[in-house]
């Protein structure tokens, strides 16, 4: 049976005395491509528009990072020993090598992943994301605690204004979005614990605090790699991904109009499109 | 027969009093895509992986404004004025609807075509291009008079330094954009005569002057645009097509890695790939 990411079975594996819960899908061929989540996330919150449109060319693997949803373990306060994790997670699985994605701070994850095991990261993809001590990245932006600090008529309705602008279109968009993330019917992840959010924070706090000269360790990541975001990020601005491209020795950048922090749900044909010429260009070219 | 960048044959066409040499060719086939170029560049300065490659799907049309190599007339010294002459050069060729190219002081042009004949212009695409009142924009940037004041052995070799890094990689890439540029034998175009340089640098100054308020003009172009640059452009700093996409209604912004003025040459697969997409985009998509 060929699985999608409605019927793909949640499986586990252990490493670092952590129980992973992931899933994986799609066309064996190549080189797979592991998806960090982004803040209170789990593996129901990727986009099928998304996640199938991969599946249909190499394969993908979701997974919890350790203490979220239905992974044991508790959250770490730095994201360093997240990377650690995924990099444990990973080699569990007995993969040499991988593309790894990471959106929001799974974007950081993924950095450390690329710096923590280089031989086992082929391409990169940085997506609503930022460097070490970015810009407005020491906090959650005025803007994110707005937004997280609300209340909505349905818990999902948070979603609408933390990846997407109040444009009409966006807005469009975002119902859109939601709809497909809840097509999953059977065997969904739990949401996260009370005690996801406060970790998770300090972990990006403690990465995006301001220090000397805080994008030189870029230069140490020299994986190719593609910068994406929407033009108008609220919850880690849009100059970051600007920033990422100026200091990685490798990287591309994609922006998208009219678009804040889940640009790739906004455009998942695009965003798709874009992603997969990249994971499939010649080294040379 | 099907022309193409080499054997296209050099027509010409009166508007506003001048003499514009063009030449057309490539698929018949939707809204062509017309060209316009960089300082003291004629229709030969195009590269033929970029023309030939937009050819395959689409009309492309190349031509020199005003006062420029085969045309006619004298190079304004206003990017207005530029402007004006492309809108009467294009609506002279009985065109309803075109998708305009602007490369450098030619993304400055395209910008006013779409501003002065917004019925013209169905999406726009800026390369290596700016904002009025840009970074850098008020005098030729100090790397930009270093680059152009030097002499080299053969005058093709300025072109390596405008328009690539100093890496073997992009240096080697700069090679073989030599190479196909001088491809075309027969029937090429003069080089510029010396009032070209000095009347663009006016008007690239002019246009480049910090005034208040100088990315208000932008939210006048409505078009869907697709700014494109290198990450290391020296020419026209990179920033600019950032602050481009900042500021345009609807942009979204492309930046190439280990790239300088002239990205599209280093990677012309790659760009006849993500304007193509761009160009063929449902509106709603």
């Amino acid at each position: 049976m060929i699985h999608t990411h409605q019927t793909a079975p949640t499986q586990f594996i252990e490493a670092n005395g952590i129980r992973f819960a992931y899933r994986r899908f799609g066309k064996l061929d190549g080189v797979p491509l592991v998806f960090n989540q982004h803040f209170t996330g789990t593996m129901d919150h990727w986009d099928p528009a998304v996640t199938d449109g991969f599946a249909r060319e190499r394969e993908v693997i979701l997974f919890n990072n350790a203490g979220v949803s239905s992974s044991s373990g508790e959250v770490p306060t730095r994201i360093e020993k997240m990377g650690t994790n995924a990099v444990a997670f990973i080699k569990a699985l007995r993969l040499a090598k991988v593309d790894v994605l990471g959106f929001s701070i799974g974007g950081l994850v993924a950095q450390e992943i690329a710096l923590q095991a280089p031989d086992l990261v082929r391409r990169l993809v940085l997506v609503g994301t930022g460097p070490r001590g970015g810009e407005g990245m020491a906090t959650l932006t005025p803007e994110a605690q707005e937004i997280f600090g609300a209340t909505y008529d349905e818990p999902d309705h948070l979603w609408l204004r933390v990846h997407f602008t109040k444009s009409e279109k966006s807005q469009a968009a975002g119902r859109e979005f939601l709809r497909r993330f809840r097509l999953r019917s059977k065997n969904r992840d739990p949401e996260v614990n009370e005690k996801v959010a406060p970790a998770q924070i300090e972990a990006i706090g403690e990465w995006g605090a301001p220090t000397e000269k805080p994008f030189e360790y870029l230069k140490s990541i020299r994986q190719p790699t593609l910068v994406v975001n929407g033009g108008k990020d609220v919850i880690i601005y849009s100059v970051n991904s600007f920033i990422l491209q100026q200091h990685l020795p490798d990287a591309q950048l994609i922006l998208y109009p009219d678009a804040n922090h889940g640009s790739q749900y906004q455009y998942p044909e695009r965003f798709v499109q874009h992603v997969s010429l990249f994971l499939s260009e010649e080294e040379a070219q």
